[in-house]
């Protein structure tokens, strides 16, 4: 069977197995206050174009998600995400257990925009009773999206516009970024990200490191006393080298945009295969997620020989499917996919 | 002006202020351990066929609201409620601020349905990734509805069927409960409350009394160092007999449904009056509340010597109002309101 | 019997209840936005000599604690505290369900000083591990304390000087305030508390108001969005003009004042009593809290007309008890009490 | 320079890196339900006589600590813990953030015993104002305590039987507890812990693994849904394998046990160093942990070629310090102190 299910089923890249491995024996100061995380920010921040950015390391996504949004926000105040964002649907009511409402606006497509964003904050300023309502103070968006797709630059100037004439904070959950940036349909770079944001993370779990997020806090207000945040909620490492050490070698010589892109492009060879068979793709996507609309008959005869992810039921007989590549996946995976593809 | 804005633009029923100045040189025992409040929970029980429930009294309903649903709920666990549901819209996001995440559920008319409610459990009972999801456990709903609306005896009790189904509790927001129980449509009684619900509250604050909740807890479950949760949430008044009092006031004769069904049937006067005159019902309600469809110019004039609430715009040219009788309500009020509804 | 066991055992001062009576055909604005409110703060406003003082009234004490510290803090941030401080021991924890830590110094008259906040709040400017440890962000008295003792207006000035030092709100729970102004070993003014703090208030449910306390934000810091925090805590009350009335009642002719005073002058014969038996004070009060030391036999005796507090056991054969008294304490209960000390 | 400073400076145990090594090709399911997390789990509860016993993986302490905690406590209550309680001095509050209280015992030496534990309860149990207090319904322990000392299985033994009486939960944090068992004062197995309590982990940052910590809940009531409490803390990993692999190397044939006993005999040869040069223990220690009192001049001597730590000054020539030892220390590093030691 090969996993086409996520893009983290593997360990990690053979360079960061190979970099812990060298430095297995050397020993370092605790809680991330080590040489690997100073010269890992220092890679990050070379791509940033801000030098007064702030960069945390974090153990996984979830944990970078509320740590960052209930640092930014006051108890009254809430979040704007799209109904399908992540910390909507799949972390088990995090930012709401941290005292945060979330205003889930409908985006069939994964993404928010300016004027939705725009509509709810108004609400807000607009309304005669403010104090019985929460005030919309943070606009979290994913790049990729959960359904692969990507804001263009154009939309997030837009977003970010936005979020300034209504004080929100712009919170970019990067999770698997690298397969947003590595995409030929991105025209954003991570200095964008930074110049358009007030925090954004750079996914290492899904996207080459054994575990580990990097996020970056542009906007000072969101720096003051961040690391008591994360050790409040359990997110200092205590051998805290580990994560330096993988972004290091992710950063370092580019790794981490090259194994990215190239899952891209294997994403893209799937995507025109199912096109190709005329099996229509559920959503259009440019990343390493591929939706696509499977029959019964198709869908039982591809999880022969490879593992994807169910869903959603379209109708009695057709299923939307997630296939998913990751930084881990070989040609000879993409090879064998195809020509089953070709073969339904 | 007149106000038909609300039902708490006035103090008390004479009767409740009668007894607060009768009993003002008495001393009693503090929060809540006195003599009236033994005597209102025992008149309230009589209501009840319930002999286990316990009865604790609240200040207030958004109070009242989150102390017992934090109380009912673990952490990981979450809320069913309509869109409209007070605790959703008005009482700035207190639920979510006790760490729970609301599942807002479309309603037209301010009530859930018993399929709604079973699909959405269903949504977690099925689901493959429980811990990535929050556990629905608890239904909240509003009698009357925010739109005045009744839930039928039939609909509560398959409510109630699908809750056990599920194991949720059901929980009923009676902040206007007496307007419930004394509307023409409603076929429940207090006893049917208490049979079919884990818990619910008695509204007194916009049913006669200076303010006042009085909750009613049938399911064991529930009960258990209750008071600890009110007092951890500011909710046990220093000098409870001022509510023991109050309530005992409004049930030891019926007062609490006397004065609150004459207002419904001022609202019903209101309802014919705008039905004669074809302004169409936003929704159909027999209760104390009544929302209307009004050119902007009927508004306008009625708004020479009404209070009474703008709701939302419907187009440019219409807006749909609210008129709200009350306990405090006088018959010339009411004339004097039909008669310039009919001469809009 | 007679009671001195606290001073919450009556309704209202007569000219409260006569107000309510007085307003209660008339109708208002709700949640605390009517005129009556408006006139209350208007009338403390000319006690403070600080025009951008911010006023809010709650319903309670423990409400008033946990929503104004809550209000002040990050998550991260802790409150220093007396161990005898309230809201470490007879608020149910509201301040840690809130997320916060208090430090509890130890404290045998219910004071803190300035040196121990000072060593407190250097514990934390001096750590190596700053974020492995809770940051002291506000400092939590009582004037008067638990113990009925008072700070000098000198006292005073040192804390806030430390607190200014070391960028630490510092908040002064004044639900027994009237009691401490009105003792002639005051010698401080609304106007010095407005002047020293960022935060305090002065309580009504023990000082004549049926309940209600008038919280007073100085800083302005501590005022945006105020009214947010309040309500998401179930601190608005409905009928808020029922706050503002009595406040108003209280503070226009000084009748707070007055009848605190009264109350202190009480206390004072009942301590002058007790030494005269040699009857040994727990700790020097002058104000309407006196802890006595009274023998198993001598507390037998007065416990058959007089309803006071056991405060703790001192040996086999003493008791620490507290006598309080109130501002509806009369003469002829006092002179009733003196005699029987005197009979011991 | 050789680092005694802490037992997480260093990587994993080689065996560990090789395990990762060999696997880092294969895939498996995410988030702790894989294959490894399975046989781990069978490995460690081989030593456990607890068949019902459920075993979580976490990333590290802090985590495990507020996560175990707070799924296992109702908002009013609250926790026991020795004043040095890593939980009440080194986590940033984690505990009171998730909004319980902790009652800190004084504790000279770091454990707290049964008589202490059963006066607090009893607090509790005989009040008459329980609900304006927190109940105590969790004992928070460490094996070994922050100062390396151990309970006897004796004393945990009238532990647990005041827990049981008191209806208090056990947890027993063991960050170390590898050190704790590898000690020769130890007379605990795993199986009474697991006997005796109600949760405990097994630390593996601290005990040869590159992060992570076994826990182990006994009480079923603990159990339930348990994963939706991790999930929301952010305390499930997404590739759960590196965290079972690493338990099941370290488990299947003793080499937990192995490399901290060995730790444990380094430790006492520095104990017993110290002995011969009369340089007093500040606190007798028999696991990896040496608290000593040097004179200024022996701890800058010290300090030349080692790394160790200020725990706190004593007076103005005296310093208790911590020399601690880890899996990670060599023959070698020992020798070299302690003939440094003798040359004091």
């Amino acid at each position: 069977m090969i996993r086409f299910n996520n893009d983290y089923h593997h360990g990690a890249h053979p360079q960061i197995l190979e970099a812990l491995t060298n430095t297995n024996t050397e020993n370092y100061c605790g809680y991330g206050l080590d040489p690997w995380c100073e010269k890992a920010v220092a890679e990050i921040k070379k791509y940033l174009d801000c030098p007064n950015a702030a960069v945390h390391f974090f153990v996984g996504a979830t944990q970078a998600n509320f740590t960052i949004i209930s640092a930014a926000l006051r108890p009254y105040q809430s979040v704007i995400s799209a109904q399908s964002g992540h910390i909507n649907v799949h972390e088990t009511g995090a930012v709401e257990h941290c005292g945060h409402k979330i205003h889930a606006l409908p985006s069939p497509d994964g993404k928010l925009n300016a004027a939705q964003i725009a509509a709810e904050a108004e609400l807000y300023r607009t309304s005669g009773v403010q104090e019985h309502i929460t005030k919309p103070k943070l606009v979290y968006l994913s790049y990729p999206t959960e359904y692969g797709t990507l804001y263009s630059k154009q939309e997030l100037e837009d977003i970010s516009t936005v979020c300034k004439e209504y004080d929100l904070y712009l919170f970019v959950d990067g999770a698997r970024l690298g397969y947003g940036l590595g995409s030929p349909q991105c025209d954003l770079t991570l200095s964008d990200l930074a110049r358009l944001t007030d925090a954004f993370y750079c996914g290492g779990t899904k996207c080459g490191a054994l575990f580990g997020e990097a996020a970056v806090l542009t906007n000072p207000a969101l720096q003051t006393d961040f690391r008591s945040y994360m050790k409040q909620n359990g997110a200092i490492l205590a051998k805290g080298w580990l994560l330096g050490l993988q972004f290091y070698t992710l950063f370092k010589d580019g790794l981490y945009f090259d194994i990215t892109r190239q899952a891209d492009l294997y994403a893209l060879q799937i995507k025109q295969a199912f096109t190709e068979k005329d099996i229509p793709a559920f959503i259009e996507s440019f990343t390493n997620q591929q939706f696509v609309v499977l029959e019964n008959q198709q869908a039982e005869k591809l999880a022969q020989h490879y593992i994807f992810e169910f869903d959603h039921q379209i109708d009695d007989t057709h299923s939307c499917v997630r296939f998913c590549t990751s930084w881990s996946t070989k040609q000879q995976e993409i090879d064998a996919l195809l020509a089953d593809i070709r073969a339904l």
